[in-house]
């Protein structure tokens, strides 16, 4: 076939062992090449006797496929005068992507790319290959002692009938059986005396924070937030245009005289108390007080971020400011990806009775109720005793953990790093010779696959001396001197540590 | 125990076959009820002999319980003078719920509040009981006939093994095998040629709309929108901040020459070419190439909602805008939600080359991938050819529903109902008598446990006849009469219907 079209319909390649017909595969194909261009309007096709023999279909399934071209617009027939590409196919001009203008975003979005930290840039945890198992990210939890075969037992138990209370649109604030067993839990774990009716389960902490943002700040709005703190949640804030206003943090918690003396009428504060957000810090029984008195004096709102609190290893856990707080100040937000697993992508929010109806209203704008299936299955996990169960082995494992990469860290490397051991969480704070760059030995030894945290990265107005996060959850004991030593190699061989 | 504190105190309740310690629940009472200002700051409590007595508890337990309330604050020791309630924990004047203000809100989430439809307030699709089977919901699928048993034993499969790939955050833009299998099967359906690449996982279709309007709108832009249209998918772009500029349906789809006479420059369209929601109208050839060609001229954006067209009975399949257009103006959403199930909370993007990274940053700020596990799942059905072949038998199910219900209305209702059959969708649009306000007969069904939608909640600015659009997907046929016979009842009851 030797017309610009014969060229190109002879090129056409089919797959007679598919389970697709052969006329429909033709139908596609020529559909392609004119969407594409290669094929322009106007253009005759060879016959239909022809193309039967140059791609050895029958005449049937030639027509088969030119009927239905024919009746979408892409082909049109002339009588005596055989098949053509329909007119309108002209060309229009292909442009070439380097040739389209970038396209005109949103000023959110614009503001969004430029506020994007090392977090979604540069190293990132998804870049992370399971392959490679020297790892300190603070987040990586360990997976291979989650109980998955109790887990399973119990998400079948819901895969069984398929019953529109399984299958068809959720409850808007979330299964009232998870709802019931977050209330007991936090109870019985913090203090948190709540209805069920007060707690809204979400797909993580952070939809929360940004739903959260969302309904309670209006652009330019000041908000305190920890410095250093959490990132993904500041982000999430100034995406709705609030001001950030940095608080340092002293060994009580974070600064509220400074947050007096530079925007007393701040309209919200974003906290972590259990244990700061990265230092580790817990909150102190007055500072908890004092910011209480603070919200409730302002009408301000408090946001606590209380993603781990089960995983404390020594000394004591504070009431929830939720709990200490009697004007209903406080908003407080927990989520299952540290205790059960990230990819769960289940959290929950306790409002204050008056926020309930707005935060839903909202939310059913943005998103509806997680799937129905997971939240069955983490209520039954709740109520059975397995999670509570699981948090005492997770504590017991990631104490041990953090106390063999404590030993290692120390033996191979304390004259470089200085590191004190942590009452919770899953990551140590090892300070660096004060004149290094984190920054910059955390990139370097990523290049070297061993992938840690600056803590200047979390760092917006104050200053702190150099750190890397080393988290410790993810490092199972016997693994703690090869990976220590893979570290200790990394540093030498980049020219940190001095010849002993 | 005849003290203030002793009566609360002596109306604590132990439950002793409980796993949870003596001495702590006693704490946890105890600390209740300080929180909750039952009892005084400065309060003596009754002596631990006492207490011990009365609450049937040896020594050792109270003295637990009141060590850990006096480390924590809860209570102090004097010695030789007992133990009181600490004196921080004087009265802070308790408001009433009535008497505080209330809570100051966003300037998006008060209007948020306003712009709510009957969709959200009202006759609530969650309102309704699954015991109660009269419902003709447009949304409301059949569920019964899903295959779970394949279902989960895919499911069942990927919780095997506790890894990281499974366990873990996953992949930003979503699990890879899922968005090949799905870039696979919209080229085959739709004739979207496109790579895994430009496909993002999404929780549904409404978090698709959020995060595109936040992609694309500065507050006061444009959007043309279909009029009736779709009602979630308004709100949501409203909310940033979005003009609407309703355009009217006539027999071709959305009316383009109206757009280029009051608003030629809007930033985007919002539609839904396959079957135009609610009117069930298929955007014609010429007038897709139209909205194309204007978006092309304009750089304005076209965001496809293509919810269902995998549920057509009749008439032919155009391709996508999509497939239609070379300038890379179009993005197409699809989900999951009506073709499998709600509660899956799965759907796609297809974005331009020029807006993947963009939409991914935005939407890594604003929440992370869906469960693993689901997109694992899903991806699995659709590679093994269970997902055409749920299609099919769904796509001859609802055609055998919609014509039993149709044969039904006809019948027992032609006097007073106007239908026609429609091509592709879920719902049929039954026309009233001209004088009738639909909203209000859906309200009364509402009250008769029927529920259907009124066609005015639809409509912004365009007023049409009045209908209610009646779902068929939700009736077996076997019941198509039972159903039909409990509508006359009710119409009769209300007055509706001529006695003939």
């Amino acid at each position: 076939m030797k017309s610009p079209a014969g060229l190109l319909l002879s090129a056409i390649e089919l797959d007679r062992a598919s389970s697709i017909p052969l006329y429909r595969q033709l139908y596609l194909q020529i559909r392609k090449q004119i969407l594409g261009g290669k094929m322009q309007g106007g253009v005759r096709l060879p016959s239909t006797r022809t193309l039967s023999k140059e791609l050895a279909l029958s005449r049937i399934t030639i027509l088969n496929a030119f009927d239905q071209l024919i009746a979408e617009g892409f082909l049109a027939s002339r009588t005596g005068a055989g098949t053509y590409v329909g007119d309108e196919w002209e060309s229009r001009g292909i442009a070439d992507e380097e040739q389209r203008q970038p396209p005109r975003l949103s000023d959110l979005s614009q503001s969004m790319l430029s506020l994007r930290s090392s977090h979604f840039r540069g190293v990132s945890y998804t870049d992370w290959d399971p392959a490679t198992p020297t790892s300190f990210l603070p987040s990586h939890s360990t997976y291979d002692t989650f109980p998955l075969a109790v887990w399973r037992r119990l998400m079948n138990r819901h895969l069984l009938k398929p019953t529109k209370a399984m299958l068809g649109y959720g409850e808007l604030q979330g299964l009232q059986a998870l709802r019931t067993a977050i209330a007991e839990y936090v109870f019985d774990a913090r203090g948190i005396d709540c209805s069920a009716e007060q707690v809204v389960i979400v797909s993580g902490a952070q939809q929360a924070f940004n739903l959260l943002g969302m309904l309670l700040l209006n652009p330019q709005d000041s908000v305190w937030m920890e410095d250093p703190g959490h990132i993904a949640a500041r982000i999430a804030l100034q995406a709705q245009g609030a001001q950030v206003v940095p608080l340092r943090i002293d060994e009580q918690g974070i600064d509220i005289q400074q947050g007096l003396a530079e925007c007393p009428d701040a309209r919200l504060v974003f906290t972590t108390p259990s244990r700061q957000h990265p230092l580790g810090v817990t909150m102190s029984y007055a500072r908890r007080q004092a910011l209480i008195d603070w919200a409730a004096q302002y009408q301000s709102w408090i946001i606590e971020d209380d993603c781990d609190s089960e995983l404390r290893y020594s000394g004591r856990l504070l009431p929830a400011l939720y709990a200490m707080d009697r004007m209903a100040r406080v908003i407080y937000v927990g989520t299952f990806s540290k205790v059960l697993f990230p990819s769960l992508r289940l959290g929950y929010v306790i409002l204050p009775q008056a926020l309930i109806e707005p935060f839903c209203t909202l939310r059913a704008v943005m998103d509806r109720s997680p799937p129905t299936l997971l939240q069955a299955t983490t209520a039954d996990f709740m109520r059975e005793g397995h999670f509570l169960g699981h948090i005492r082995r997770m504590r017991a494992l990631y104490q041990a953990r953090q106390q063999a990469l404590l030993e290692q860290l120390q033996q191979q490397l304390g004259g470089f790093f200085n590191i004190t051991p942590v009452e919770a969480g899953m990551h140590l704070i090892a300070w660096l010779p004060p004149t290094l760059d984190d920054d910059v030995i955390a990139r370097e030894l990523a290049r070297h696959n061993i992938h840690t945290y600056a803590l200047s990265d979390y760092c917006l107005e104050h200053v702190l001396p150099p750190a890397l996060l080393i988290g410790f959850a993810g490092t199972p004991e016997g693994q703690a001197q090869e990976r220590v030593e893979a570290l200790a190699r990394a540093l030498s061989k980049m020219g940190y540590l001095q010849a002993t």
